[in-house]
């Protein structure tokens, strides 16, 4: 039975005091960006807060208190996880019925008028100024899947995937917090890849899919040409988000031999607002997929519960009907076959630079059943069979004004659910025309 | 013939008045970092002379001279092509015998003994902080080359080749500034590709390779969502570097399929330090290969001369005999059959967000002859036949404590030389051992 809090917080709420994520949000009492944790139904303005000597009883925050100070989390983030994982505690102890220190602020209505805030009225942003962004394909069903497709069951998985944590580079500057809405893009694409000639069209994409995955935000990094080892990869995972990995199919697959998806993939990538910090998932631990082996040493994880128990949906409104319904429910330890930790130690095999703020995409997140597959590629068979929708809608791919939200939350009502902030962006239209003088 | 300076700038100079390029350096005199331009064997501190009003005679730069106090040129570069190029023209005007402001430096000893400094006394860094990084595929007789060395001639060109500049996201936080030793990586590779059964060893990279490639700056960008048409892009080119895309060529052969180069390419890019001015190099404009067609109208150039007559030069310094080999002589009309303005507008014609600061780099330049070509992977046919240095040492691959030096230079010694900085780089040897608890 995790403790209560002083504020009143309803049993289902996904951010309880056993949870205590990390966000960058702007109040109603200024235009400047601030780092706010979520409890409850409320944000707390931790600019606010630390201004008003919040952090007064925590001496190894004081050198550092500039950071609440930020627009982005990544100072904070760079501190380390232990020291940001302590901030986590302390605020859970300044939350808590019992608090240690009362006088902070469940004794203080003027800083709680000034610096508590129901959710409902502030505006999210990106947490981090995100560097870098690679996104892996460790989610081994929809490698199988995805390969099965369009290679056949025999060549589904290729040769190098189970020897290490596959990515590419993603586009950092095309990622948007959730709510942003997302417009369908125009791109090149081939109607008849068998074709001995091939003939590209210039169209709005007609095969636009999601993809449910998580985000992991990198809170250390390693020198240039210095590893982050897997016993050390831990240590540098500051939090989680949900992942949307919007993909532009038909692009994707005419361009994407020998370079790897670039306008596929590009034009929008949305993540839910709030960081849940790793510490906070400490307890929801649990065995992924076993990897078969063998694994070459500098991929051999520490520990069988590398993921977490972690619910994942994927639900989808109807532009249409504005209907909703659930197209996917699975669980981060269903399908993911790579840690994060091994995916850092691969990402920094070479040397290459990793920094606090770096973006970690685990891959498409599916199950083994048809209810669990974490796109509409693996579950229209690309297109050939559709999903039915609430009220009679079928879908093979998504239409425009289709809004998809993905939710994810560990625990249970009685200790305290620990969830994520949805990952949600409505599908724009296309823009009538493209390529023209006047655009 | 072009207006002489004040100042004594030899004829064989690469960075005559008709260039003016733009960099990062810390001088003697202070460890920020400042805004500079080259000039002959001195950098201008731009810093320093905005203090001094060296900018009063330019009303139209006024509300922005808090650019020239800025540690990078992003915000410089955010002005735009038209009023970054007016900021040149100014100091040509500044810096040239018959300058109508002798006031403002030509004449005052004093601040030319702050503001400039030999170049050999500075210190360059990045000349910008890079957002995104996206490398390109331009140069069409390194694509074929390198296709008819892993599938043979008949299908050396990818189908998707002509249709569109093909690119992959690299890695920014792993470009470095010319000068910065870089480290051979340790990666996964396979020796026996054709095997039945692929067996991973895990080794330093025995396959070390350099690219040569041109890099451009983008000073515009787009709104989320929207595109730069091929008629505004050219309005979105800052200015050139050039770029060594160092690349373990085992690693990313046995990585690549199918998310393209991960760890192969993401240890180390070079770059030089002075950035070109497109309007600089605009007297130098010269028809690139002539693409066959049909194209798309999204990427029909508006242009045949759409690249330049750039000497490029590759030298390879021997770590163990210190002598020094032009292993590549090209030019960059030579290869390259995609135009940057056609790769800005591929790139964003999803809606892909690009900034001020972002990079694209070109692709390898190779030329038609043996000694054109821009890799070693097509100069050894892929390590099958070695190439001669100086002093009678041969190379397949790079050998640790190489140096690889890229050079480039437009026009003649009359009119003044439109120059790069080098781009150059020693190639330090792998970590001893790599993966342990040590590490």
């Amino acid at each position: 039975m995790a403790p209560e809090s002083w504020l009143d917080i309803a049993p289902d709420s996904r951010f309880s005091l056993a949870n205590i994520p990390f966000g960058i949000a702007t109040f109603p009492s200024s235009d400047k960006e601030a780092i706010a944790v979520a409890i409850g139904e409320h944000a707390l303005n931790l600019a606010v807060f630390a201004s008003n000597d919040g952090f007064s009883k925590m001496p190894l925050i004081q050198k550092h208190i500039h950071v609440f100070q930020q627009p982005t989390l990544n100072a904070f983030a760079a501190l380390g996880r232990p020291l940001s994982g302590a901030v986590r505690r302390y605020l859970q102890d300044i939350l808590k019925a019992e608090t240690p220190y009362p006088q902070l602020l469940k004794e203080d209505k003027d800083l709680q008028n000034q610096c508590l805030v129901p959710l409902s009225q502030i505006q999210m942003h990106l947490p981090f100024d995100i560097g870098g962004f690679s996104d892996f394909y460790g989610g081994i069903n929809h490698a199988y899947n995805a390969g099965a497709l369009f290679r056949g069951q025999n060549g589904a998985l290729l040769p190098n995937y189970l020897h290490l944590p596959m990515a590419y580079h993603g586009r950092s500057s095309s990622i948007f917090v959730s709510g942003t809405p997302v417009r369908r893009p125009w791109g090149q694409i081939v109607e008849d890849l068998t074709a001995t000639e091939k003939r590209p069209i210039f169209v709005p994409c007609r095969t636009m899919d999601f993809e449910l995955e998580l985000g992991c935000f990198v809170c250390g990094g390693n020198a240039p040409f210095e590893i982050i080892s897997i016993e050390n990869a831990e240590n540098n995972i500051f939090g989680f988000v949900l992942l949307n990995d919007w993909s532009a199919r038909d692009v994707q697959r005419w361009e994407y031999v020998p370079l790897g998806p670039f306008n596929g993939k590009n034009f929008a990538t949305t993540i839910s607002a709030w960081v849940v910090l790793a510490d906070a998932l400490e307890p929801f631990r649990k065995a992924g997929v076993k990897h078969p082996g063998p694994l070459l040493p500098y991929l051999q994880e520490q520990r069988e519960d590398f993921t977490y128990d972690l619910n994942l949906e994927v639900e989808l409104v109807s532009g249409s009907s504005k209907s909703t319904t659930r197209i996917c429910s699975t669980n981060a330890c269903d399908g993911l076959v790579w840690s994060f930790p091994q995916m850092l130690a691969h990402h920094t095999i070479t040397g290459c630079l990793i920094k606090p703020g770096d973006l970690l995409g685990s891959g498409t997140i599916s199950g083994e059943t048809t209810s669990s597959l974490g796109c509409l590629l693996e579950q229209t068979l690309n297109g050939k069979q559709p999903i039915h929708l609430e009220g009679g809608e079928k879908r093979f791919w998504l239409e425009d004004g289709d809004e998809v939200i993905l939710k994810a939350w560990a625990g249970n009502e009685q200790d305290g659910l620990v969830g994520f902030g949805d990952a949600a962006g409505v599908l724009l239209p296309a823009h009538i025309q493209i390529g023209l003088d006047t655009l």
